[in-house]
């Protein structure tokens, strides 16, 4: 769909950067590691605090601790997601920007329970490192019972996507300054074992591939 | 300060993670590039949108649209500027996280105007793009008119800083399975010159070094 599900997921500024497309929704999203989360306080507050999130078809998922304040909001919320692609140089300080890709979310969450709770936890393990819940111990019935998770629709999510040097006001273009883009990413560095084993034993596979991968988007 | 400013500053889950040393928390803003500005909109919904920012002394600087809904806010508002410094690697799920540096400014967002609201602007550039203030074209007067410029606070400011390896449960650290950190950066790539010069010119100097200072960070 290139129009936006419903008047509040449209975009306000820079519509002309808007992607309402699914599949480059969920691209995003799995690129993403770090999604902020916006609650509203009963006192009427924003609170925004980063997370860690998973996509499970046509919902997003996040999860933090039963005592946490935000968690147990029930009132609608705002997922963002933003990755940072670029720093954009333009001949004029107005038009220098960054180039990104965010995904916005609204939606009211859904508290999992049960089977759905334990799968949507194994789902959001496999988001931040693939493959590892086949090399570690799962959830105990202690830990399910200390953690909430969320599913949150993502009928009402909308993109904004900024690529390539700036838009240069046609008046600067033939000033004496450099013009360009500093492309940013985020890159792993070798995986630093714990002190627990003397000497560390090798890093194994699937922790080599999650470092592969994260080099590779 | 090692104390929050005020109760409603405190950190609520994660004590033990809580900064509130004013270097600190400027220490992780000067690191970071992006934040992401929560508000609440006048249907009582948050939204959450990343943004550029910079500091002034006690104080955070954001900027957008005149247009921009949410820049019409004058409620208080909350900005998140996160850093992801790892992936956390534990024997169990539960205890697998991320290593991240955080900062949570809860403030009221007072409108800049005249000379406040340019010096602003040329701070805004200068926590982007440094140096690049001496070469480029400085903000028109319809520039100026079609930005807002908030100042917030950093007097509501907390930090939450987690390193090192997963916290791991005692009974877990004789399985069989590695532990440890994936340390994660995010790095430039070499500068891409726009299409509006050919050939392109070398790479000025003050390019080179904001390429340089984001690689050291």
């Amino acid at each position: 769909m290139m129009e936006p599900p419903s008047p509040k997921t449209r975009v306000q500024r820079g519509a002309e950067r808007a992607v309402y497309d699914r599949d480059a929704i969920v691209a995003i999203l799995d690129a993403g590691l770090v999604a902020h989360v916006g609650i509203v306080t009963d006192a009427g507050a924003p609170v925004v605090i980063p997370m860690a999130y998973a996509i499970d078809g046509d919902h997003l998922l996040v999860h933090g601790s039963v005592a946490s304040r935000l968690m147990r909001t029930r009132s609608p919320v705002c997922v963002t997601v933003t990755i940072l692609d670029g720093l954009v140089v333009a001949r004029s300080l107005f038009e220098s920007s960054m180039n990104y890709r965010s995904v916005v979310v609204f939606g009211a969450p859904e508290v999992l329970v049960g089977d759905e709770k334990r799968e949507a936890l194994l789902r959001l393990s496999d988001k931040l490192l693939p493959g590892r819940v086949d090399h570690a111990r799962g959830p105990s019935a202690k830990e399910l019972a200390a953690t909430t998770v969320w599913r949150i629709s993502l009928s009402e999510a909308s993109a904004k996507v900024r690529t390539g040097p700036a838009d240069e006001d046609p008046g600067d273009v033939d000033l004496p300054f450099w013009g360009g883009v500093i492309p940013v990413r985020l890159v792993a560095g070798d995986p630093e074992p714990d002190a627990l084993r003397s000497p560390p034993p090798p890093t194994p596979e699937h922790i080599l591939e999650i470092v592969t991968r994260l080099r590779a988007t």
